[in-house]
């Protein structure tokens, strides 16, 4: 990680990748900021799901180059009076619907300046009622890009003042014997990703997941830990907890899906 | 929109994502010009739905920079003796099949120039029957970007005698107060997008809209102006009427697809 | 193809286009190299599918500049002892799991030289036990294109001693009057691709194929060739025979998959 990289804008929206949404989005970009470099994290989020949103923003952030612009749209209000907002960090600024996608970003990164947008200059001239991806935040990005500063945006506003909103949880309420959590996604594996998160345990013990009405899963390390098309959970390339079936899916196999809690227990020895 | 943009390719296909075919089509621009920036509109134009493909180009066209080239492939005849074209306007260049996926742009855009591709120089040396995304329009948009002028490509063809197709209609019988169309597409919330394009109506009137065997669904502002689960219909951003169900897929909910009827009417007071 | 792009990288994997693992990797290479130019060939290759892969790299691999770096990830051995291996050729130069995806490129380029990658400082400080696309792969496409020599990559090693797999066959067992193969994937339209190569045959003859329990299907130059709704064989675009349905759906209308043998024999006339 050795660059800065003041090019590059990086979009998360449940936009989906087969509209002409996101195109669009880029050549209003491409317009203002012709050497524009466009990342796609994900078009893929589950519709209108902020608390998803939040929780992949959170833990994909820390691979894109400091100074990226990043453009995080997941938008259920879109077209009622919530803000547009820009925010600064020591690493990087985003650009959101102020409906606490953000979240995480608040609770991980150092806040710099955070401005309510509001200058229709930045703007597209006409805009839709329920298309600000591509009509507010992409003409901003691209202004950013070319040198617009976050200040002439609109008006700072206190961050305290940015709707939160509860992330995931991964608590425990017996010191650390149990923790509980959900999950949040399925990917294109079928894998079940949870908000457990790895380092809150005491990985010297031994822990099964309990999740469903499914026998306890081992927690192991990878794969090849468990017998062919027998079920496992392991530490997944986000740090939190994943259920996996060797060689098979999950997500299909074993009846549970998004938003379904799991648990983690010590093995009694 | 301050800059030029001459590095810009776009394009617009029914290829799908899963498959090599686009890939390799970026692989064969950036092998003759490395610099360019390749956007991809969309690649999930119904397959060979020529009539789809015209009406998303010409409503997603004016988002692009200027002086992009736009390559746009829908294409059931290819392997034929349909032509190749290379159309030049005030605003972008155009390549696609002559078979009408440029009407749009015939209506909307001024013409400069016209040519039939058939200089063999600028594609590729092994040409398949099926893929000339890829062995001709690929090439050809690379050697354009690279400096070769349009009128290199072949020989100058007048516009009138490039075919024309029928867009989907917004038509009214009695002087206004009714409209029928026709649904375009359906996207990725399950929205319905019609060929009902709201510069049309007289909008100090209110409307309503018919579709298969639903009640008359009310056209409002936005989401909000419905109860949950509820449809509506409200001008897009395309600039035309959808139907959508408020955090609901009205695609799935409401039983009717591409190509159905529509109309709209004035609501008596 | 008359420049060389020496900031070129090629991704094909089995990530699927949903989740965040491909917009992780290129901000992992942008974060290093910021003027990388990424191309993705596709990330749908079945998962796990080592031998699919191999197939269309092979297929897809000329299209690509010279010089570029092709990050080719089917990878069902990552956390295991599996080595990862630098390969440059006379071409490209390659990364990828030495897991046998790499076996046609063996075969049909010049190797100049093989590296086992063991430097820890060209990957990421944590390294998932899942994902090395992020953590190892990426880091290194970067490095490289920033310009890290390949022989600084690990140690020298002989290709003779890289995995090799059977890639999908195309025999005679009668001098050339039946060939035989077997579907290696179904594309976006249906189209049901084989490892039948068209060079093999001689094309003076005709020719008909045999799959499933279906009637013996014509091999043709083109969709023209049959009726409305007919299936037919022809040589598509990779140079291997396809089969279709005029209009149609192959792959849902035939009953036959990924996998599954075909044949093709002369017709007596």
């Amino acid at each position: 990680m050795v660059s800065e990289c003041p090019h590059i804008i990086v979009f998360m929206t449940d936009f989906g990748l087969n509209d002409t949404y996101v195109g669009q989005m880029k050549g209003v970009i491409l317009s203002i900021s012709p050497l524009a470099q466009i990342i796609d994290l994900t078009h893929s989020i589950s519709p209108q799901n902020v608390v998803q949103g939040a929780f992949i923003l959170q833990k994909s952030v820390l691979y894109f180059p400091a100074k990226s612009i990043i453009v995080s749209i997941v938008d259920p209000g879109v077209g009622s009076l919530r803000k547009a907002i820009a925010v600064e960090t020591d690493r990087h600024t985003f650009l959101a619907p102020d409906n606490g996608v953000l979240t995480g970003i608040f609770q991980t990164q150092i806040i710099k300046r955070c401005i309510s947008i509001t200058e229709k200059r930045y703007m597209l001239a006409v805009q839709s009622a329920t298309f600000h991806g591509r009509d507010v935040f992409s003409p901003i990005a691209g202004h950013l890009l070319a040198g617009v500063s976050i200040q002439d945006l609109g008006n700072e506003m206190d961050p305290s003042d940015c709707i939160k909103i509860q992330l995931p949880k991964c608590s425990t309420s017996d010191n650390g014997q149990t923790w509980n959590g959900s999950i949040i996604y399925t990917d294109h594996f079928g894998n079940l990703v949870t908000s457990l998160d790895t380092e809150r345990f005491d990985a010297s013990n031994h822990w099964q997941l309990q999740v469903g009405i499914c026998k306890p899963i081992p927690i192991v390390t990878t794969y090849a830990d468990v017998g062919n098309l027998q079920p496992l959970a392991y530490t997944g390339s986000s740090g939190m907890i994943e259920i996996a079936i060797r060689n098979g899916n999950a997500s299909s196999t074993l009846d549970v899906g998004e938003g379904d809690p799991v648990r983690i227990s010590i093995i009694a020895k």
